[in-house]
Parts: C-alpha cells; structure tokens; sequence
C-alpha cells in the first residue's frame, strides 16, 4: 500500500466533500473525533446569531419568537433518524449521566417486582456509577448492579433483573455488541434495556426501533459535533411513555410548565423527560451541528469507517518497528465502533509525542492508544500521515524523551 | 417628581457607568432582568473564542490548555463572593432542578430520621416538582413534601422535618424571606435549610455563610446575565462536605474521573456535586458574565435597587387611571427582592401591549404583571419611561385590542 492508492482512495470517497463543512485547524492530523468532535463551520455562525441577536437583541421574547422553549424536542427530533427513531421519542436534554439516572428510575417503574441493573465491568464508568448512585439512594434491597463480563451477559439474565445497561461501542476497546440480539435475549427474560450510545450515535447505523429498544441515552459532542460538554440526548419507546415516571421532575417536564401548578403532572409524552430550562446556546449549537448530517447515509459511514480502520491497520502492520503495539479492538471489522485501540507499555508518552507532532489521538488508563475515525471529515490521508508520524516516534524512541512523561488534568 | 429629577438620580448613580458593559437593544426598556439577564459585552467575544480558537482549533487539548475541566470550580469561586460564601463551598453545574435534587437527598442523608421536606405553598414550582418526584421515588414512608403558608413556616418546623427548603425571594410577589432568622429557626429544630437564590443571587447582598445556611442552588440567567438556560450553581457549606453523598454520582464528581475505576469514589469536597460533563460553552459565557461582578460592590446594587423600585412606586401612584393596578409586592422595600407585582385582570393583555411599545416585563399566571430591575443596567430614565408608557396604554385602553390576547408558549 502506497500513498497513490491512498490518495486514489480519497478520490472516489462519496463522504469526501463533507469534510469542508468543517473547520479543521492546519497541520493537524484529529483522530479523536470520538472523544470531542470537530467544530461545523454553521455552528459557529449560529452560536453568533443566538448571543447577538436571539439573546441580546430579543432578549426573553425569544422563547416564543426564535422557539427556544421547542428546542429540545426540534433537537432531538433531528437525531432521531441517526439513532433509528421513529418521531416522537428522541429529546435533548441535561447529560448523559443524568438521563441515565431518569432511565433507570423509569425500568424500575415497569419492573417493580425486579431490584437488579445489570452491566459489564468495563463499561463506561459514568454508567456503573450512576447505578452505584441509585443504589445508595434507594438501598440494596431495592437496586443493585451487577457487574459481569460481556461473554456472561445472557447467563446473567435472571429474573431479578430489572434492566440491562449496555454501552454498545467500549470507550476502550472500540468493541460493538450486538443490540438486536442482546435486546431480545433481555425481552425473552423479561429485562428492559437501556443502550448507551455515547460512541455509535454517529459512528455506525443505530436501529433502535427496529431492535425494539426501550431506552437509550447517547451524546451530543462526539460523533454529532455539538460542540465541548453540548447537551445530550435521550430515547424513550413510545410503547413505555405513558407508563413511566421518572424523578427528575422539573417544571420543563411538567404537561403545563407555565401554568405554574404547585403540583406536578407529567407530560404524558418524551417531555416527561426533561428536567430544568433547557441550555439554549449550547443546544443551538447542536442543533445547527446536526444540519451537516441532513445528506448523509449512515451505510456510507459505516463503509468509510471501515475502510479507514482497514487502511490504518494495514498500515500499521507493514511497519515492524510497530510490533510492540497489540491491538486491543476486535479483528473482525463488524464487531467493532468507528475506533481501533492499541495497548503499549509507553501509550501515554507516545500520545502525547504524537499530540506534538500535531496528530491528535487518545490515551485511555492504564496503557490504551484510541484512534477514533469521523468519516465525515476524517481522510485517507489523515491515516496514511498519522501513522507515518506513528513510525518516525516509535523508530526514533522519540518518546522515551522525559517532556512526554507529563502531568495532565484530563487524559 | 419630574423628568429633571430623573435625570439627576441617574447622574448620581454610582453604577451608572455598569450599562455600558451590556449590549441592550435601541428603542427598548428592560424591565425583565429577572426572567432573562441582559447580554454583558464581554460575553460575545469570549463565546466567540471559545467556539472557534479552544474548540475549532484545539479540540480536545482545551480541557487542559484552556482548564475546561476547572471551569465549574472557577465559575463558583466567582459566584460566592455574590452570595457570601467563602471559598470551596460554591460550583457551577447542571440546573437548579437537577442541584435541588442532589440537596434534598443530601438533606436526607444527614437527617436521616426524618422524612418531610417543608416548603411554601408558593414556591416556584420546579422547586416543590423535584421533591414530588424525590417523594414518589423514596416512597412516602421516607420523604414527603409539606407546604405551608409563609406565616405557618415557624409552627411547622416539628422534628420530623428533615429539611426547609425555601425561595428567598418569591417569583411572583418579590417578597423577600429573612434568611437569618428562617435558617436559625430551623437549626433551633435540627432542620437543615435549603435557600434557592434564583431571584436574589446578583439582585441583593446575600450572606449564606453568616446565616449558617446548610444548602443553596442559583440560576445563572437571572441576575447574573450568563445567557438563557445556563449553567446553575449550588452551595455546600464546608461541615457538611464530608458527610454527604449526593445520588447523582457521575464521572465528574468521582475523586478520580480520569482512572476510569468501576467504582464510585466521590470528592471529598465540593466536586462531588457536579455529575456528567461540563457544559463549555455556556459555562463560558457564564464565566465571562460575572466579570462583570469584579468591581460592583453589593450595598450599592441594594440602595439602587430600592430607589428604581421607589420611583417606579411614586410614579404610579401619580397616576390615577393606574389604580387598578394593585400592588402584590410588600409595601415594605426591606421586604423585597428587585422587582415590583402588580394584580390586575388584564394583566397578560397589558404586558402585551407594553412589549409591543418597546417596554418588556412579563407576566405570570394567574394575573401578575412583574416588573424587574436590575441595578447593574436599568436607569432611573428607563423607569421614568416605562411608567410614562404603561399611563398611555392604560388609560388609551389600547391593551383591550384583541390583538394583545395572543397565545403565548412561554409567558
């Protein structure tokens, strides 16, 4: 494989031209896509508008005339096709880890007689802690989580289990599970199912509908670009809506929120689901970050994100000063995310080595090297030139040089 | 009182020169500070840079290089000057519905024999909503809401109150509640208090550590001008950090977010209230907004507010076709917060017509017409104005237009 066949391979890519819709600082290789998006040339423009002129010039008309108060039901209704949503069930809203709260309240309402959330152990740790948290709460008679490894998830599921909360792309491993299967082996043992989508929404085609999905949360500001902590999001099967409560229950989810009621009724509807006033200015953003997927077809993404991953590893594998990095990430390219993850004794030094030699990866604790790929606005290119800079670091042992050693606050 | 007069308050107003700092539409007066903060100058720009040179240009790298991850930490230390809190005891995060939740299940936790959570029959909704849906979780054998009016507060502080949790400031009617004596009332009792600052934090000198206040939660979009929907804030006093856990445990608030460990280790500080990601940009704005804050000495918010609210009150009472419009705000100015109610039958119909005349206050059900002030940008002009307006509606009867019986989403 050479750099013609790369360069032959950006030509014919129909996702091409998606790439300057975004604005991508110079001499910089972004492999981390999966962890903070890109920023869409319209956001910027958008967040201008919303300050200036919705804000300051409009001011607390605006609820009514720029429709803040419908944002996120508009919001969620435009992620709702990405994530395989028929309308009505997808709202944005707070963060993941507290829609997972009001999730998990929620399978618990409709599995009353359960006490059990079962998870894996290396799911995102936000997930298991939000259980923990639950569980605290309500005490052990009532919630606990039980944590167990992928391979022993259908075993686990017994009748005491109230829900099953599954991540479907691992933070780590890039690992995809299979939601259609593990949905219905869930259902066939009475156990609802909460997906976290954190890494697929975005990355690969999501049919929750089609694997008749009870719950499911996911993020704004990875794969759906809404930019640094944008809010997130969450799904709700239209067949639960009006059997759930959950006790986040904020006059934004209240049937009349202006009528000012001392006592709270739900919206029998997804907006039982939201909590406080919603986060205008970084709503809007995702909302105009959402625009950019108005054309694209998720097959496509997911072809691309394969073939990257294909380039990336076939490249890495003709390097042999490469060796010493094992990949942690399924062989089989459908049983992973849109990321390939590599283990190494030195993964912190050679990412940040390669952060200054300008190709921004990930390091994962204790010893994980995440590339994550964006089809959207990721080329051939971009892998052919990150693992050029892989192999100049690694053959100069560039990062055995103490600068990389270095303390940070967020890895 | 005359114009003449008018003029000379606002030259001798010592904030006068604060306005500037705001970008405030032409042609409009506003009176509405209270439901949505005007657009300090300075955010605009700071939005800007944070959207396309720390997000577009250095993506992921902006949680250590532009402290991202300190943002919470860093925008609460700002605020608690505002509320008299010293240092460690204040953090930005999520809304003041999510906060209220994560202090009421802490009140519980340190009281934990007790069940009832006493309010007040017209606290603002959201408030009395979050502990329903607590109520509704817990079950009633562990937490009930008992509202009370606001005279009965005292007799209803028996020993199975767990928590007092009370607006210092009423949404509607501007009465302002005596923190110190409330708070020392309830500790006589051994009921822990939680004030919600929504209408007092930047609109009055607020002193949560000198009355030994338990708890607080605040709004960032009221007084302190950080943008709609942004980031809310909530206070802990220090003897009570270590012994609390708060349920809404995410990855933000572990001890140790980045070690990715299965299980939840909380802060043992003022962290462990936060819960998922940070919301950046609207943190950001937030951030910028109490820049504002730096120079502005508390007293003299105070003195300005009372004598905006007295010339308002003169200048209505000088009017005889207003005296329809009845007073709800306490006579007494040490007994309000920033902002004036008036009942009247057509109360949404004149706010209509005062919008459309460029004057922008807001109404709220059934029948108040609010007026807000906000010392740091409304002038003693705007008042003169604002009334001069409201005697021509009124006594025109223009607000009978059908036209201003509109139907309004948000009101």
């Amino acid at each position: 494989m050479n750099f013609d066949e790369i360069i032959t391979l950006d030509k014919a890519d129909p996702l091409a031209k998606k790439r300057q819709e975004f604005d991508l600082p110079a001499n910089t290789i972004y492999l981390d896509g999966n962890s903070l998006g890109a920023l869409p040339k319209v956001v910027k423009s958008r967040v201008a508008e919303v300050v200036s002129q919705q804000w300051g010039n409009d001011l607390i008309k605006s609820w009514n005339s720029h429709s803040w108060i419908d944002l996120p039901i508009k919001v969620g209704e435009k992620i709702a096709p990405i994530i395989g949503a028929g309308q009505g069930q997808v709202i944005c809203c707070d963060s993941i880890s507290v829609n997972l709260f009001k999730l998990l309240c929620s399978a618990f309402k409709l599995n009353s007689e359960r006490t059990v959330v079962l998870s894996t152990k290396d799911n995102f740790p936000t997930d298991l802690y939000m259980v923990q948290g639950l569980s605290d709460l309500l005490g052990p008679d009532l919630c606990q989580l039980q944590m167990v490894e992928e391979q022993d998830i259908q075993q686990s599921l017994t009748e005491s289990v109230a829900a099953l909360l599954l991540t479907q792309v691992n933070f780590r491993t890039g690992r995809l599970l299979d939601m259609a299967k593990l949905t219905q082996l869930a259902h066939d043992k009475g156990v609802l199912v909460i997906w976290d989508l954190a890494h697929s929404a975005g990355a690969l085609p999501v049919e929750l509908d089609k694997c008749e999905v009870d719950f499911a949360v996911g993020c704004g500001y990875k794969y759906l670009n809404g930019g640094p902590g944008s809010p997130a999001f969450l799904y709700v099967a239209k067949r639960h809506q009006q059997a759930v409560k959950q006790p986040l229950s904020g006059w934004m989810g209240h049937a009349k929120p202006f009528a000012f009621d001392a006592q709270y009724h739900p919206s029998l509807n997804i907006n039982q689901f939201q909590c406080g006033t919603p986060s205008v200015i970084s709503m809007s953003a995702l909302d105009a970050a959402l625009d950019v997927w108005q054309d694209v077809d998720m097959l496509q993404i997911r072809n691309k994100s394969e073939a990257l991953a294909a380039v990336f590893t076939k490249l890495i594998n003709m390097n042999e000063c490469l060796h010493e990095l094992i990949l942690c990430s399924p062989d089989n390219a459908h049983q992973r995310g849109s990321q390939l993850a590599f283990s190494h004794d030195a993964a912190f030094s050679i990412c940040q080595a390669l952060i200054e030699k300008g190709v921004i990866a990930d390091f994962r604790a204790p010893n994980i090297l995440r590339f994550g790929f964006t089809p959207l606005y990721t080329s051939f290119e971009d892998i052919w030139k990150a693992v050029t800079t892989l192999v100049d670091i690694v053959d100069s042992e560039l990062y055995k040089n103490p600068r990389f050693n270095i303390a940070l606050k967020v890895t």
